[in-house]
């Protein structure tokens, strides 16, 4: 028989179903996204929190002329397979397939682009306000997690919002935690709501009392209003929304379709901003990912009902030396301190929370904060390092500049997920940061190209005194011999990694490994490959590297970033300040575009960043050289 | 006689003062800072109102052992005066002189460096986790206005502050606006917390109401206890505080040096963090910084007693022609909305407001917001200006990435004070805006010689259909005639100011006047320059720009911008793309540290960045080439 949900292919074949038939819609879409995710690997927890709010959602309004906004994006799968997408939803996040967020080049009703927290209230007010001008009167549905919340720019849009009080729903989608456990006296405030039963018997009391007195008679009665006011205050839990301007209704049953759709029923006759608070639970309905919601966040492929996944992997990721390191430099320096915005399992920063709780700090989605924060440790003699994925850095970047190079304060920031990093796609490639980063004075900026490195370049910025920065990729470390001493390198000390003679390749940190193999494949082509580590992106070893350069003349430039502003162009300045011009560089790197999503092995090799792209064009830039010799000594 | 003031070079010499000689301080203070500023420039109103509160919080504290933290800190005059720098306080904001803001380099005492809004509480809170840590017992106080507490980042902070629970003072200086007009939720709630008697109203009458029912029993006691925590809500007017974990004081009068002692005494008795609501006058004690506080904002020296400035200004300054052009494009355009975050007057978007306020948007200081709030305008199909000093817009980096050029909508991005601004100095100093901009796909930048470019430019970027960035420098314009009818540029066209043979100057914005003038200068030294004005940034006018460097070989590029990254590393790059090696180039721009504060054509000489420095620098690159010549012919 067919199963309700191949009935689906827009929001208008789900609004022609009968009240009791979106329970089985529900149960069908859960099963569906489970068995798929499970094949092709992707969020669960927050998709499976999430189906019956979307179905009721889809239900109430008529996208897309009414607008729903996805905050973050990765809870959008039930919304995907709802709005005509359920054929290729086994293609999420493989190359050419569907996103893993919203994209407007995808549906008409993905309408806002999202992968990055926090986005959603802004956006869908800036929606809102056009729509005024517009004199529309089309509805706007902004679906917001709790842990989302916390970070300032969803504070900045409620408090915009609260301001002008255009009509605006934004749905809390309250799980209880964001990606890991939720920090913050907002998420306390959150849960007292969920569960505080003194709320309820202030309630019950004051109502008793106020039934003991009906003869006050009427002096009172003026006052009953003003009374009510009072009890506003009391009664109502959203207090804090209230005070923001929202008006409160919740919370709500999350996994109760008709509870949802009767309250947005109600949310519609409201003027004004509403906050619908909506409670859900990560994972609802598989049980492994209900107890390990943050495990089951973002997975690889898995075997069903097994809570591991499938492809046992072989190696640890840079992220675990990363976090490995943090505890073995905690036990000897009392001074080192982990900050997280809400990535301790993602940045394994949880090693040093379980090693050293006191010295750990997660402070929820809120990168601004924790650079700050970090300057006032490091301020005050500590030497604290910041966990974070180089896209999310790019919300901290003012702080960067203005609270730690200014004054030139010891943070460390120890950035992860920088380069390719896959099925996440466009709004996750951390492929700027070199070139934002290199820019700022007083910050120290290294690569490390394998997890020795790594462990050593972490020891050397927090030891440095000054700002400075440890960049490395998303996924498995090389899986060389770890040194036993953490040692302190030599600030801006390149290293040639192997001798040549025709051709110098300049690899940046996850790229040195690949050009290491490709100059022993250009070796079978009889061409005597160089490579050079540079180690350091910030300060350059300006000496080396020139004297460098000059022997070989023939110069290829690798870096897993955009080519415009990196290493290569750090290189070219060099060059270009000693007014050096017999060289010929080719600089590999990033287009300028935004990178799609699919595997890391994938992209890479789309865009030559691995071994063989390496090798052809170090033989095409010799090619090159040796054509226009040729031509040269046709011409003359 | 000897004032107070002068007896003063320290916290300590404060200390020893008597209560009733603390206002005297207050009132010689007062005037000392008045009388300065009239002679300096400065910020003025900001200052005037926050005396009593430094004299209080140096009275109460003992400085630097326990610790102020000054938010934005162009408030920290007192501050400043108080702590050994009252004899060189006149030479505040000028080169080489004490910094307007607070300094670490500068004096013990100013223990965080700031410039920028809302970094305090988290800066704070980083002292006080490192002072538990050390199991050190010293006060902190944060001091943060009204204003600033829209940003994100310090309600980031107040959570997390919450959320720890250490002890921690945060001064809300509440003066009702921030820069500008407070906007916002948040400023709405402050308001009623300061004036409405309906709060004290309801208290009496629920103390009423209670006094009339004596007899309930004992099924009550128990609900009496609860029933306080009901009342709790409805008496303490700061219950936004008290829900994200503070407690909370206040409001207070903060022109009363007294009230203020006491309370901060008693805020010390409270254990955790708490917020001290503290109500004060923008401009307090002189009358035209009082009626006209935003104008008294920041001013350039001024005649005591007169609302004017001393200088009257002969050109009116670029940000006026923006004004003027946004007023002149909505006229035709209903589509055209202006953005701000909270500098209506320093953009002079005012201009708009005032013309068409329904299309003019104050988010308060929200920049990351205000930019996701255009991109949702952007989407619904209008064409948002969001307009930005350059250093500010550093806080929406990520969110011009991901909320605007992944998505690739409409926004434009008009950058006021882009280079070198003057006395506000390092943190204020628009200098990276091109490295971290350029390196963005589907972004145009643009950067106009004089206000004719501006008002064009403007039209080009609000009609490409794309993100476009127009950046331009604070100050007087050049004083050209502008065309009538606005145009539309071709996108990515470069122009050839004026033609030469030996040497071309490639200058962007700012610097194409003074390279016009320098090759004018060069004409005297029998140089013939020729001066390109690339007005794209990006994309740039790769053929037309490749032609004219073939041709004139000896290339001079000239930028009011940070070396690394910017325009002249774009030429860089093109040129290594193309394998062009035969060029003589040298790029003018700032090099790899922060840049001072000092007058806007102090620090442009002292970087060569003028018509004396590029014909010099002009000259220097065709004498090095005629050397290199010379020892080629001599060599061979």
């Amino acid at each position: 028989m067919e199963s309700i949900l191949e009935r689906i292919n827009s929001p208008a074949d789900l609004k022609s179903l009968k009240r009791d038939e979106l329970n089985i819609l529900a149960k069908e879409l859960r099963s569906y996204i489970i068995k798929t995710v499970a094949d092709t690997g992707g969020h669960l927890a927050s998709n499976l929190g999430v189906i019956e709010l979307t179905i009721a959602l889809h239900y109430h309004l008529n996208s897309p002329v009414d607008k729903i906004i996805w905050d973050v994006g990765h809870q959008s799968y039930a919304h995907k397979i709802l709005t005509g997408r359920r054929e290729q939803f086994h293609t999420i996040r493989q190359y050419k397939g569907l996103s893993g967020f919203p994209k407007s080049k995808e549906s008409v009703h993905d309408i806002i682009e999202t992968g990055h927290s926090s986005t959603s209230i802004s956006a869908a007010l800036g929606l809102a306000l056009a729509r005024d001008l517009n004199k529309e009167k089309h509805r706007i549905y902004a679906v917001i997690g709790d842990g989302a919340l916390t970070a300032g720019m969803a504070f900045e849009a409620l408090n915009h919002a609260g301001h002008v009080g255009t009509d605006l729903k934004v749905i809390l989608n309250d799980n209880g935690m964001s990606i890991s456990q939720n920090v913050g006296a907002l998420s306390r405030y959150l849960s007292n709501i969920r569960t505080d039963p003194v709320v309820h018997r202030i309630k019950e009391d004051l109502e008793f009392i106020i039934s003991k007195i009906p003869k006050i008679g009427h002096t009172v009665s003026r006052s009953v209003e003003r009374v009510k006011d009072g009890f506003k205050y009391i009664f109502l839990s959203g207090i804090l929304f209230e005070e923001m301007g929202f008006t409160y209704i919740g919370p709500l049953d999350g996994h109760d379709i008709n509870e949802l759709i009767t309250n947005f029923r109600n949310a519609d006759l409201i003027e004004g901003p509403v906050l619908i608070h909506v409670n859900t639970r990560k994972g609802k309905g598989y049980i492994p990912a209900e107890k390990q919601p943050a495990k089951f966040h973002g997975v690889s492929p898995f075997i069903l009902g097994n809570d591991l996944s499938k492809k046992e992997e072989k190696k640890p990721h840079f992220s675990q030396i990363f976090g490995e390191t943090m505890v073995r430099m905690a036990a000897k320096d009392e001074d080192i301190l982990g900050i997280t915005a809400a990535m301790p399992e993602g940045t394994c920063l949880n090693l040093l929370r379980d090693a050293y709780p006191e010295r750990f700090f997660d402070v929820g989605i809120a990168e601004q904060h924790a650079v700050t924060l970090a300057s006032g440790m490091a301020k005050a003699g500590k030497k604290p390092v910041v966990a974070i994925y180089s896209s999310f850095l790019q919300r901290a970047y003012d702080q960067i500049i203005h609270d730690v190079c200014i004054p030139e304060l010891p943070v460390t920031f120890a950035i992860d997920r920088a380069g390719i990093v896959g099925g996440d796609g466009e709004t996750h490639q951390g492929i700027f940061d070199l070139s934002f980063l290199r820019i700022i004075p007083n910050l120290i900026i290294m690569a490390p190209r394998d997890e020795n490195c790594l462990q050593h370049m972490l020891y050397t910025a927090v030891n440095s005194g000054k700002p400075a920065v440890v960049r490395y990729p998303r996924g498995e470390i090389i899986g060389i011999e770890m040194d036993e001493e953490l040692k302190r390198l030599e600030p801006g000390k390149a290293e040639l990694l192997r001798e040549g003679e025709d051709l110098l390749i300049l690899a940046v940190g996850s790229m040195v490994y690949p050009a290491l193999e490709a100059a022993k494949l250009l070796e079978e082509e009889a061409v005597k490959a160089g490579v050079m580590d540079p180690c350091f992106i910030k300060p350059l070893d300006e000496d080396f590297i020139l004297k460098e350069l000059a022997r070989y003349k023939n110069i290829l430039i690798v870096e897993e970033q955009v080519l415009a502003g990196g290493f290569g162009s750090a290189v070219l300045e060099l060059v270009n300040e000693h007014k050096i011009t017999d060289l010929n560089i080719k600089r590999m790197g990033l287009p300028d575009h935004f990178i799609e999503h699919g595997s890391q092995s994938l992209l890479r090799d789309l865009y030559s960043l691995n071994a063989r792209g390496i090798k052809t064009a170090g033989l095409e830039l010799l090619q090159k050289k040796r054509n226009d010799k040729l031509e040269v000594s046709y011409g003359h």
